[in-house]
């Protein structure tokens, strides 16, 4: 026969009459009135075909053995079918095929679960039999969107003239950040690879080999414990560039974002993106990867109720703390004293010792607490607030950060259970001007707000060992829809900056060396002005493809402990392969003499 | 100043009178008749850029300070160059850049060798300093090039609608094959993933997933002892099909391959390419990946040399063994008794035990066999091989396998010494009918010629465990110019040919269904046929940009004991890494659980 293949899902009225080949799966098989209808699925969508007794019997002996989920090849006619017949839900659902031919490929067990696009099976059995999970359609779309969507990356940056291009994945361990992966080495017993964290350093490298502009979608590696949006391994768009200047890489992301958002959703997206300082991020929305679909922002409420009756608000400001509100709005009524009590239970997951609430009713501030506001406290909490009547108010007075922490959490789950969010929205924002460092208290030293190789604003280099906790770095993290999508920065290109953050950072000369001598050494060569950006693609397809959960994203993904529940990842491996590695199984190290700091 | 960035190599006499902003490296500098003169470069080439006290004394004074590999910013204006210091062996030979502005953005040290397109250094000394090595222009252009073959390669499969797809990287060991890197659990004490040696078994899951087409630029590891041509992480254009015919994803792979030359080397090639059974490859050519920009192939003479008196010749051809011959052309005269003895030593490394050979000298054969080569035989000889006067023949006999090695690599040996080889031709090759199976005399049992999924031809199933060595693989090697580019073949996608595999592997029951249980149950939920092939893209750029390096193609290679000698990874990591692993560093394994079969 001459007929060709085509898709199950790509036919449609205008085929009528044409001879064609399908192969795919069996969705369903249907007996009715010594006719056959079989449901046939490729990655295409869904096509109904049909068995007649009278144009083929052989054909219809076989359609009567298959079940759902054989693989079949079948040769046919399409045909328009019945006006009653028609399946507006279908794409393919004007027409159908008359089959003449059937060839079972392989056959099918009854599968642990059907394949539906909801289904209420257990995330373990569908990591069990992922290649059965990932023939529902909403997982077969979204690996499509993944595809287009690093496409469309890459031909945006092969046009801007950048190169693709591969850096190891055995490569060094080093102590900061994340806990590395490590790989045992055969050759020289008793050192070990790292997988890379991210390719940070390969990337500068990259630069100072005169590339100039570098990009990869990379795989990372981070052996950290694992919540709902974290992998064992991830994938970035990693991007680096040479002479470039903040604006023109944040530029140049913002149009490729246009092109993605464009080619991937059909959506237009309005660039510039807005920039927001990091404090006014953290200040206006408790975050530093704001969502600003809704308003509901936080207030700092502190000016007017550092005098306040209420001891509460008084000592939060005496401490140096803050009181921030939010303005729930038109809510006074739906919250009963007990819905806010639960509200309280959930700001405490963030350290809050509580929440304290008025409600707007008649032009008056009425609640537990408006006996300690005087009137000129809630004239002014009344305009900083834009409170009008029925409004209601929550507040938080506590340490800055735990009122970000917990109000900037608070507002988010209003905003999500009061449907505040334009779900059709795809908001991008740049968060800028933020610390270079960070004080890490557990640890009694300052640590990298970003990472150690983030050039600090020119004019604030001398503050880096005088006044670490002032020093702006020329950093920039891209916000979609309250998750951090990427982040970049400028990089050191200058060996005395460098050696000063490695300082500041609390290494010795000797340590910096042994880490990243070859860091510093390559910069006394011709290290370029450079800086880029990484975005983490898992997330990025998350929101593109409009799914909750990060593992959908990922075609084989591991479990929160780190498992493949298919292939069962990790497992035992034999004796002989751990003494070539020089490695035994077992508690503490008897060996110190690879003991490091 | 309005002048706004371009590429040094990319200006020509077109540009002359335009305002230019330029960004890049000294590569040399030179002061002539109180001018000095810059030839700076960027990725795209070399500009000359030229101060004159007269137009701007402010820049001259900073000109005067630069040096090598010093980083610079240069505004200017393109000017003609004065007829006499036109330099016509450079792409902007024509102008030069009079510069009004220069600002240095980074210093350099004296490099440790110099930027230049040949260098005598050691390599050791250019993998250190990695990134002084890649500003090369030879690296530079090897990368650009690697950088548009994946583009071409990935353009092409996108058009013919793959998808692009990511399998994981923390992988299952299984013992087959080559040796795997591990990487020990944290969470799971005393387990490990492995690194993957490809994607074999997750592409075949992706077609079981109903994906159909799929591709991926993947990165595989193997841990072996590194020849020159092999590295412990390559990289691989990773493909597989659904329901397409071997002959289809040959056609396919052609067309790919059409594509890639023409864009990267603007070279047309003729598809389809020759396609060209194991056994006779290896009868014609000694090698299972023969390249064919030259003649000079084995004949098989044992038929006519099986009566001989020469002993050694009977006495390979009584014991099963294969005499066969070479005949290389002309060369009786150039080659002395020494020479031959040389080129007998070549083929002892490959287990001969010896080289006989013959001239023709003026109708005759003489040599220090001919007295034990009968008139006949000799006209047979002579017709054979047409021999002609003035001829080198040239013969092994031994073992068959021997013949072929050591008559494979002499003619290979002889093809490069002798000028045979037409460099610019691009001689694709299949070699198909691969046996399934090959014996391994050491193990004394049948192991994959391929890998273990690879379908049997279907009329040689029932053979798989009654004779497995005539058992035909359907699979396809891809060869370029004597170096094996890939290999492919259709897969088993049916649960009882994959059992019976496992079986002439020598598993148990047990055994398979703990190492591959899930691919077998795979296999039973409808399991589509399907097929592909992987291709070696390091090797590939290689013979691209015509280097004879792998480690040229490959931005941060690793040395033969699979160090880098950059970042000096694999290192010491320390104790409290160590034991988060539940790992001690030492020799023998105290704990046996873990022991597998």
């Amino acid at each position: 026969m001459s007929s060709h293949r085509f898709m199950s899902g790509s036919l449609r009225d205008s085929h009528v009459g044409q001879q064609v080949l399908l192969k795919g799966w069996v969705q369903k098989r249907r007996d009715l009135g010594g006719l056959i209808f079989i449901d046939l699925r490729d990655r295409s969508g869904i096509v109904q075909v049909v068995f007649n007794p009278e144009t083929s019997k052989e054909a219809i002996e076989t359609a009567d053995k298959v079940r759902s989920e054989y693989v079949i090849e079948v040769r046919g006619e399409v045909l328009n079918r019945e006006p009653s017949t028609v399946n507006e839900n279908l794409a393919t659902g004007k027409i159908e095929v008359a089959a003449s031919e059937i060839t079972i490929l392989n056959k099918a067990e009854t599968p642990p679960f059907m394949i539906e696009d909801e289904t209420e099976v257990s995330e373990d059995t569908r990591l069990t039999y992922r290649y059965l999970d990932l023939r529902r359609k909403p997982l077969q779309e979204t690996f499509k969107m993944r595809h287009q969507t690093t496409q469309a990356i890459r031909n945006f940056l092969n046009e801007e003239t950048f190169y693709e291009m591969e850096t190891p994945m055995l490569t060094k361990s080093t102590p900061e950040g994340a806990r590395d992966y490590l790989v045992p080495s055969r050759v020289h017993p008793g050192e070990f690879y790292a997988l890379p964290q991210s390719p940070q350093i390969f990337k500068q490298l990259i630069m100072m080999s005169g590339f100039e502009k570098y990009y990869q979608i990379a795989r990372c590696f981070r052996d950290e414990d694992l919540r709902a949006d974290r992998q064992p391994e991830f994938t970035q768009v990693d991007i680096e560039t040479s002479f470039m200047s903040k604006e023109e890489i944040q530029d140049m992301t913002e149009r490729m974002m246009k092109r993605v958002l464009k080619e991937v959703k059909g959506v237009d997206i309005t660039t510039p993106f807005p920039r927001m300082p990091y404090y006014e991020a953290m200040d206006r929305f408790g975050s530093d990867k704001p969502d600003t679909r809704f308003d509901m922002e936080l207030v700092n409420v502190s000016e007017i109720v550092k005098d306040s009756g209420f001891k509460v608000f008084q000592g939060a400001v005496e401490n140096g703390g803050t009181v921030s509100a939010i303005n729930v709005k038109g809510k006074a009524k739906d919250f009963s004293r007990k819905d806010i009590d639960k509200l309280t239970e959930f700001v405490k997951i963030y350290g809050a010792k509580g929440l304290a609430w008025l409600k707007s009713e008649e032009g008056t501030l009425n609640g537990p607490i408006s006996k300690f506001v005087s009137e000129e406290e809630a004239a002014s909490l009344t305009d900083a607030l834009r409170v009008e009547d029925g409004d209601l108010i929550l507040f938080v007075a506590d340490k800055t950060s735990v009122v970000h922490d917990s109000l900037g959490a608070l507002r988010l789950k209003l905003g999500k259970e009061l449907g505040l969010i334009d779900q059709s929205q795809f908001n991008f924002l740049w968060v800028t001007d933020w610390p270079l460092f960070e004080y890490d208290e557990e640890e009694d030293h300052y640590a990298a707000a970003h990472h150690p190789f983030t050039m600090p604003v020119r004019e604030d280099i001398e503050k880096m060992t005088t006044a670490p906790a002032e020093v702006q770095a020329e950093a920039y993290d891209l916000v979609l829809n309250g998750y951090e999508l990427g982040g970049g920065s400028l990089r050191i290109y200058e060996k005395e900056v460098q050696e000063k953050m490695f300082e500041v950072l609390g290494f010795s000369k000797e340590e910096a060396e042994e880490q990243f001598g070859f860091l510093l050494e390559s910069l006394e060569y011709g290290a370029p002005p450079h800086g880029g950006i990484a975005l983490g693609l898992d997330r990025f397809v998350m929101l593109l493809a409009e799914r909750t959960n990060l593992r959908d994203t990922i075609l084989f993904p591991k479990t929160a402990s780190a498992s493949d529940l298919l292939t069962q990842a990790p497992d035992a491996v034999s004796s002989a392969q751990l003494e070539e590695l020089h490695l035994q199984l077992g508690g503490k190290a008897l060996d110190t003499n690879n003991e490091e700091s």
